[in-house]
């Protein structure tokens, strides 16, 4: 589809077909595709934790106020942040893999892993806030990317976290942000407004 | 452009061309099209503060870490989170416009109200974290807009915070996110690697 089709007919939609199966190569593509989405130096640190099984749908559905996307969906992503990521040994890694292929330098890699270790001596709340900003990001270009492929989607951050946690045994380091229903729509999303563009820009100038 | 291109041809750029100048519609329309993103309750959280000016570029350049792509981008954007969009207030008005171009009934505006009070009745945290997933799903949207209309970006949290609040005179409500520079690629935005999608899946089934 051309970009501008992708942008203006993707919907939040709530109300999926019933019966619809996604392809697991299919929607590994999709999230492959997302992933083209740039993140905090790199460090790769979004992880996506796929539910299609009814009963854990349902199990999902009753610690995210009942929303019927849950539960109707093919497949829900519970999209995670990896505190973790933040440390050489995962910088050094991904940057191995370029080296590796050629796109990057030993000196370049060597330089990453330097600045990682002092640029990401923070605390853990501005850590989280670099995982959401990451979890944005990717969200944003996976659900662009599902409609260009023809399916729908919407992203929800009205959900239990704790209970959301225990349901999936998420271990301590995998911080929720965002969990994506996909699906095919059943009743279109409906159109919402925007503020108007002049009301949240300000031009210095 | 066809989807599948803007998003593999996107890449984050460092080096821009200088004397590139965006014009104002221009870049009001990829901003204006950036906010058709889902964001938290449509509370479009988000707010831009355009930066083109030569001596204000430079002088954000110097609390940027000094990254070239702040002092030779067109313009940068500074992107903000409104603490304040989490009011019955601020839904309230975007829900008026929405029942006044006839796409919202009085009872879903009513219902939006008492759910803004009590749902977002939580952490100055999790609404910063909040903030941040919608600068990341709006950010995304922009650079991927940007691409489709022929211009570059790159999205940048490696500024000092507070030289940034106190050289543009930002309020306490506002939260920082990103920044993105935005203009034409001088040199191409080298290809990354990533982690294969099959590190960062885990499918429960």
């Amino acid at each position: 589809m051309m970009y501008q089709d992708v942008v203006r007919s993707r919907r939040s939609v709530r109300d999926f077909m019933p019966d619809v199966e996604i392809p697991k190569e299919e929607l590994m593509a999709i999230i492959e595709e997302a992933m083209f989405a740039p993140n905090s130096t790199n460090l790769n640190s979004w992880r996506f934790l796929i539910v299609t099984e009814k009963e854990q749908k349902e199990a999902l559905y009753e610690v995210s106020m009942q929303q019927p996307a849950v539960k109707g969906a093919a497949a829900v992503i519970i999209l995670l942040g990896d505190l973790t990521a933040y440390t050489v040994a995962n910088a050094d890694e991904i940057s191995a893999k370029a080296v590796a292929q050629g796109t990057m330098t030993e000196e370049i890699r060597q330089g990453i892993n330097e600045n990682v270790s002092w640029y990401y001596d923070v605390s853990e709340e501005q850590k989280r806030e670099w995982l959401m900003l990451d979890q944005g990001l990717v969200a944003m270009q996976l659900m662009l990317s599902a409609k260009d492929r023809g399916y729908d989607t919407v992203a929800m951050s009205g959900f239990e976290t704790e209970a959301v946690r225990k349901l999936f045994n998420i271990e301590d380091h995998l911080v929720n942000g965002l969990i994506i229903p996909i699906g095919k729509a059943q009743t279109p999303g409906f159109e919402t407004v925007r503020r108007d563009v002049s009301e949240v820009v300000t031009w210095l100038d």
